[in-house]
């Protein structure tokens, strides 16, 4: 059956967690660790039905069905090629039940799906600005990697709308973007309630925030300790190893 | 001379910086650590026309003088027996061409101050909201630490309203205030441009967050590595000896 379902320059990747795998091309965009820590960061409840914005490999909503008890995930891509890719992954899993692959662009996501009827939405945008001359419109790393088809308000935009009140947004993005994403995420009514600062080693500057917003939520934010990747050997810390489930 | 000045439960600190010293009242609130990382974090030009906003017993202005060569530094506080304390630590240190302590509300600094004369504002500010009904408004140590004279959106106003154009505004505060702070700053035209958090040790979540932000500033957000307080052995960090000097 994978020998089927193999493309010119597809992988499958075993995820290291109940047997799930995902298939990348080598050539695209390929998750990383950030995909893998968002996902551990989703304390989403029981039966919860989830949106992933911009879902790329797939590989948030695979993951999540296999760490949370969820009901129902939809995962949005706006790149076809991309899109049927994660969609042969999630048939792979045999999870077509629970995770629907969407190839539509994001910011028409409630043409396709009901306002305020997600527990919670997630994603892992694009984390760079679009303002380089050099980029090719028509990369698809470039696409995953620049807000070309999508700006991170639109992305917050559509989370809210997407969330029934109380729903929870989770997003992991650069810390250089904090003063954006607070401004958006309050703007656009996902009050933030949960930071997580992700340090490549300790005595570093962070790399990443991992950040939790409530739909409608009372201020109140709190701070988690950070998280070291390495440790002073250079190998993963235990909280690295924990949530890669090693 | 020392004989002199001081009062009941008065007692005078030295700041082992250049020989200075500061008056504190053992009733009222006494400056912490957070004054001196706030003070240490002011990477202000040579020359600057500084402001503090709330100084309390002068320690910001005071400890500045010895630490950067600024022109002028204008202490406000708002309690009188407070702002006279303060003046006379500034006599202590013969400081007087140097410091001035205006006995004012800082919500009224503009009427005392010219708009738009400052290189830099600073403000270790109440971290507390004003929203226990326990709070005796008459207290002193409660005006320090509760928004009882002004909030913070007064305190991030009339910092903007202050500063020249690119005029850097220093604040130490709380991290679980951080979505207020960034979203007000934003909103008075002071774009947060540094961020620096502080771990009582190494895997504990940020108590303190240090933030310079810049009047009209381009977003451009930088984050320095976690300021540790204690090492794994209990004693103060090396970052720490450095800033206290030792």
């Amino acid at each position: 059956m994978i020998d089927i379902i193999l493309k010119e320059n597809e992988k499958i990747e075993d995820l290291q967690c109940k047997s799930l795998k995902i298939i990348q091309n080598k050539k695209w965009f390929c998750f990383g660790m950030d995909a893998v820590l968002l996902t551990n960061y989703c304390d989403v409840k029981n039966n919860s039905r989830v949106a992933d914005l911009g879902t790329g490999t797939g590989i948030i909503p695979i993951l999540l069905s296999g760490k949370r008890n969820i009901s129902e995930a939809v995962g949005i891509e706006i790149q076809k090629e991309v899109a049927e890719m994660a969609n042969r992954s999630v048939e792979l899993n045999n999870l077509e039940k629970k995770i629907k692959i969407l190839n539509i662009d994001l910011k028409e996501a409630t043409k396709y799906l009901e306002k305020g009827s997600f527990d919670a939405v997630i994603s892992n945008p694009p984390y760079k600005l679009n303002n380089s001359g050099i980029i090719n419109p028509n990369d698809q790393k470039a696409i995953s990697r620049h807000e070309i088809k999508c700006t991170l308000e639109d992305v917050i935009s559509v989370a809210s709308s997407l969330l029934k009140q109380y729903g929870r947004f989770y997003m992991i993005h650069r810390p250089d973007r904090l003063v954006d994403i607070i401004c958006l995420l309050r703007k656009h009514k996902l009050e933030p309630k949960q930071i997580r600062f992700v340090h490549p080693k300790f005595g570093d500057k962070p790399n990443m925030v991992l950040i939790r917003a409530s739909k409608y939520g009372n201020p109140e934010l709190k701070f988690e300790p950070p998280l070291y990747i390495y440790n002073e050997k250079g190998t993963y810390t235990d909280d690295v190893f924990k949530i890669y489930g090693m």
